[in-house]
């Protein structure tokens, strides 16, 4: 049997680590042992020599918006086609951090790139390949930069304005709304809380 | 004044270095000696390491088709952005060996991928941007490799099936009848013929 993919996707100091290792406790407490980690932009060699330039750009030149966002898909289709699919199709569940719909928030809200091109590079790239469930780990910015920069330094990206991230956070509730795979977990919450609302969602699908 | 873009494009060894001496020659002979030279994919620190990855690959990795689109059309408007607007804006004229027809022939003929797509890309990417004339060095792949393998080692992409270059000349030769801004040189005859011809359209254009 085909395995199946569960991604977590949020701002910056919104938990996804933390979220991470709660999911694959609760699917080996289910059996579900046989377990693949993916990180986007990244995972491949060729992604993760994408991930590096758009992390860190490249003897300082001015990486532009949509640059970034077409080498957004290619590492995207890399990891996709190279070790996501295989992966499935062995039985293997694949956990994501972060996936398409991080590049329809940051690029398309944050960046406030044009968003139908956005679903063709999404539509024509994918196909109908998309993740069986998505946790969107929801916080507000102030709290979530503020987390993320008690870790230490922050990239390219995560140096922006507050409202920048305001605009991804709404284009994620959005997104969020309008999809039923996609499932809102209040971030802002104690651990111990946010790791409740994950093993009771998690648990309701996985007996579904 | 603002310079304006010329592009020399073709199979390989159609004999694209010599036309572009030969392109910068006649420019000089009118005058125009503020010259940038461009190749594609390349020409900035990112660009040439999405072509390195294009033509080389990565620890063995296959690079799927899409992907080599997308890094294509990256490493494209990094060049347009950073290198060929600004040289423009200031009055040099552009040499570029190589621009957006390429990957309409390469990719669009020889892979066969969706030209809506790519059309799509071309428009949502560089959006009116266009070289202002275009230098078509027609030739059979038959004799283009011929040409090409006597210099030396082949690389991924000039490691294809003669079919495959056909489609790509089938598409030039397509596009070039449909815009009148790409002309269509006899790149089979010999070196002092096809320089003529270059010099001939040149002069005309220049003058016109």
């Amino acid at each position: 049997m085909a395995g199946k993919f569960i991604v977590i996707e949020g701002l910056e100091g919104a938990g996804k680590t933390t979220a991470i290792n709660t999911v694959a406790r609760v699917l080996n407490q289910h059996q579900i042992c046989d377990l693949q980690f993916t990180r986007e932009p990244g995972g491949t060699p060729i992604a993760e020599a994408l991930r590096n330039i758009i992390k860190n750009g490249l003897d300082n030149e001015p990486l532009t918006n949509k640059a970034e966002l077409l080498m957004l898909y290619a590492a995207r289709i890399q990891l996709v086609e190279n070790v996501i699919k295989p992966a499935l199709k062995i039985g293997k569940w694949v956990i994501g951090d972060r996936h398409d719909l991080s590049t329809q928030a940051y690029q398309g809200g944050g960046r406030e790139l044009d968003r139908i091109f956005i679903e063709t590079l999404q539509t024509q790239v994918l196909g109908n390949f998309k993740p069986d469930l998505t946790l969107y780990l929801d916080i507000s910015p102030e709290l979530g930069l503020k987390r993320a920069r008690s870790r230490g330094q922050l990239d390219r990206i995560e140096q922006q304005s507050l409202a920048f991230f305001e605009r991804i956070r709404q284009r994620y509730l959005e997104l969020a709304e309008r999809d039923n795979t996609i499932v809102t977990i209040d971030a802002a919450k104690s651990i111990a809380e946010v790791t409740a609302q994950i093993e009771t969602t998690l648990n309701a699908w996985l007996t579904n």
